[in-house]
């Protein structure tokens, strides 16, 4: 199952809005024969790879799988199907698959005489594939947030300046993150401030996320922002009483959504912003956005994880990463669970998830 | 020498204002036959130690320790003395002594026909040995700023609130770095916020660091200050405008010292403060400080070493670990190296130092 694991993450990036899978077969003798993975949206699923690498050998023997295989004809034919047809006695997997449309696969699978047994690893496969199944669960895209900021919090100096708070290698390792992403997000300050590009650099392959800006009056975007060049997609959210002659200029560059504003006025509904995202096909966001759109994202209780990237460096002075949360007072903190610490390069990465967040998707 | 720098360790937080040391005696077969190290102040030397633990067998041996032994007569006699009359041929050492009445010997060992090599594992040595080569070298205490913050770097929740951000392993460590120290100090901002008592517990030992509050105005410390109990010493230092019968009813409880003010005049002069802390023996300060004092001790160039207790939590708004440092924009950042990263509980401990610090002390 590990092995299906890390195939299962080769897909991650391209085979949204499906989720990432990884299956190995073994032969009746349990000797592994065969190996696939779902590469992108659209093509076979992982246990068809997987199968056609195994040949005959996969008769009597087992699939393990990362996800229940699907029992529904989408773009290709359901894997139960293709599971029986080839002869397999037993199928393991990992995660229940919680799609209702897909979903079954096990049942199925028994009703054909296969020995089934699902759970094996289900927490690390689940993990594999967060933002999948956070998708499927909330039907709204999975929200990473990431910033860079120095040991004392701080993501610019007193007088803005940023570049670079982190070091190469952190910065290199946002552009997998991205690539990882189906969009990447920023709001009107970090839009304005920083004209920030959100295309991914130097990741093998041609992950093209897409860009969002969230500039609820349309006036960060300016002409000729780096945003808007052909470089990936771009969607500029704003709000529904944006003046029209500002939302047609950046359309003509990009596409633009009209979205309710949040309760206060002062920026986007998060929960529409998400919804938007969720129907263009967007399941997983890398947010990217400064201390505000982070707040309104904390508030909304729409972070799913936190990649924070801590410089070794003091400032004493400069926005934070964080504002606006509506936390006041110590026991409203927003806990979180620590998934993963690293040194990337001179800096150290911190993962963490909100504390209230199941153990297993 | 690895076995001489943890018998070393054994002395933190007792020996000062002497060094730790630590030594193992070789036989002249090369097998270890004795080991000591330098449990306190006004005690023997490891050197001796190690000797009167070797006995006869240190004869034609080696002695292998973390600092170059002394070569002069403080409250116990010249470590090179009792190397030579112990009939010990060779002595490895790790780190020079830099301090001038104690240096000299391994000139003295060659001269007496002993073979001496030094700089083995220096910089480890030298690593255990921070506080006091700092202190020999800046004629100041070593500084070590600690603070407790949440991944956002905030120190307490907007409404003040701080209790508590970290865990209780994390709280227990701070103990371990108070019983390290020869002083604790805090500002104003904290004594008047927190009432800190300062002192240690939970950690075995009878250790009393100094208890310090920077207390410019002489008017943070209250009567009935948890302070001012009779668990450990406390020494408040106050402006030396600071008004009289404020200062004279602290006298009643504790030692008052009176200071220059800062340049701006907002606070104490801080190598006022340090000087005044070296002359009364402190070569450690576990600075528990609040943003401002955290920020006046960098801005001065005083802190040596950063311990940041990280809670996976975030608050968004609060003050922050660190402020008034003076620096505006990023190429005036105060670069770290980072030097550990652990958990502790729930939460992660970064240690950091300088960037510009020597390597090897």
């Amino acid at each position: 199952m590990r092995r299906a694991i890390a195939l299962a993450a080769r897909g991650l990036g391209t085979t949204s809005p499906n989720p990432v899978v990884g299956c190995v077969i073994l032969d009746a003798a349990g000797r592994p024969v065969g190996e696939g993975w779902h590469e992108r949206a659209g093509g076979p699923h992982a246990e068809v790879n997987a199968l056609a690498d195994a040949g005959a050998a996969a008769r009597g023997g087992t699939a393990v799988v990362t996800l229940e295989p699907c029992d529904h004809t989408g773009r290709t034919g359901p894997c139960t199907r293709a599971l029986i047809a080839a002869g397999i006695a037993r199928v393991v997997y990992a995660v229940a698959d919680p799609h209702p449309p897909a979903s079954g696969g096990a049942d199925t699978l028994r009703a054909a005489g296969v020995d089934v047994a699902g759970g094996l690893l289900a927490e690390e496969a689940a993990a594999g594939n967060a933002a999948w199944l956070t998708a499927v669960r909330l039907r709204r895209p999975h929200v990473r947030w990431k910033y860079a900021a120095t040991l004392d919090g701080r993501v610019a100096a007193a007088d803005g300046t940023s570049r670079w708070i982190t070091s190469g290698p952190a910065r290199a390792d946002v552009h997998r993150l991205r690539a990882q992403s189906d969009a990447v997000l920023v709001g009107a300050g970090t839009a304005r401030a920083d004209d920030p590009h959100l295309a991914v650099r130097g990741v093998p392959g041609d992950r093209r996320p897409l860009r969002v800006v969230a500039d609820t009056g349309a006036t960060a975007v300016a002409p000729g922002a780096r945003v808007l060049d052909d470089a990936a997609p771009t969607l500029i959210a704003v709000a529904h009483d944006a003046p029209e002659e500002r939302a047609a200029a950046l359309a003509r560059h990009a596409e633009v959504v009209r979205l309710p504003r949040a309760a206060d006025g002062r920026g986007l509904d998060i929960p529409a912003l998400l919804t938007a995202l969720y129907d263009r096909g967007v399941r997983s966001v890398l947010l990217e956005g400064g201390p505000t759109l982070a707040g309104a994202f904390t508030a909304a209780g729409a972070v799913d994880e936190i990649t924070a990237y801590l410089a070794p460096a003091l400032l004493g002075a400069g926005p934070h990463a964080l504002a606006g949360a509506g936390i006041t007072t110590i026991a409203q903190a927003l806990r979180l669970r620590v998934t993963e610490v690293i040194r990337v390069g001179p800096d150290i990465r911190i993962t963490a998830v909100p504390a209230n967040a199941p153990e297993e998707l």
